[in-house]
């Protein structure tokens, strides 16, 4: 291009996932041409998120605040606890608006060969936690993969030293889904698991 | 979210085009927990551009300088103009290898119901351009629409009055492609405007 500056523009967008240089380009001029407003809001999102969020010192969510705004609502459940490995799965669970408690994020997932073993996820802050005696229940809602579930193994493993209930979320055939499609491990767990008309 | 500054971060990605909410949700996501430097760079590279960014007082393309890069470039032919409707254009023809000559961007076409007239265009500074006496050739490169080749009529018949040579891109079957898939009217356009072998 004829300018450095949107040149430079253009290559700090590629850094955005999924953003290559054909939408780059895209979004510079877009910017530029037709919203500037709309880009100063987002240089200043940017800096202020960078400054202001860091981890809930209990759940390890993002958060403004030492604490998050789940953590303290009163609202909520405070006693049941749900285990997610990130940010994402927790915006996830809120918008199923199935879950009053409160969350831990892991921020990962047990996998010794990238370096992420208990400490890395929190689970001795975890530990300490239910060791505090004031938790009920923990639902383990990891991935449905093998690093996600010997993840939810190891946790609970520890729950069942506290005595503290545990439970997973359910596996099985997605709403919507047709048994044609569904593939093989799903449908082999969803027969294994098969629910009781009640 | 459980962050202020990052539902204000998801927001603000969402006035990128083609970004809605879950696309925005994963940007700011990612930025985050993946990439805070590249994060800062982005943010730096917006607010540069937005500082530095502006329209070249002679081919109206976007340029750091007062005169872009490529009006000032000894090398290419400046008796040679491009006309064009958008930046983008110009990037697009650039990577074709096909021009060495000076753009002139037009930041739009023709199109009085939206308030777009000649000099909104720049058409008068463009005709005082041509007055000079040191341009050679036009090529216009409006876009294949309405709008696009009646600003292209527009400009040939002020060309024509300073006896300018006057040519517009070939109208035709794009490279590879199948004569069954092609639209009724380019291969109208291929027909009445088919080229001798030489």
């Amino acid at each position: 291009m004829s300018s450095r500056s949107l040149d430079e523009l253009i290559a700090a967008l590629k850094c955005l996932p999924g953003v290559g240089q054909k939408s780059a380009q895209r979004m510079a001029l877009y910017l530029l041409e037709r919203d500037q407003a709309g880009a100063r809001r987002l240089a200043d999102g940017i800096v202020d998120a960078l400054d202001k969020v860091r981890h809930c010192d209990q759940c390890r969510n993002f958060s403004d605040q030492p604490r998050c705004a789940i953590c303290t609502d009163p609202a909520r459940d405070q006693a049941t606890i749900c285990v997610v490995e990130t940010p994402a799965d927790v915006i996830a669970v809120e918008s199923s608006a199935a879950f009053r408690g409160r969350y831990f994020v892991l921020l990962g997932r047990l996998s010794p060969l990238d370096g992420l073993g208990p400490e890395q996820l929190g689970l001795d802050d975890l530990e300490q936690q239910l060791g505090r005696g004031d938790i009920d229940e923990i639902i383990i809602a990891t991935s449905a993969t093998v690093e996600g579930d010997i993840t939810a193994q190891y946790i609970a493993d520890h729950a069942a030293k506290h005595g503290i209930r545990t439970s997973r979320l359910a596996r099985g055939i997605p709403i919507g889904g047709e048994l044609e499609f569904v593939d093989s491990g799903t449908l082999s767990r969803a027969l294994s698991g098969r629910q009781r008309f009640e």
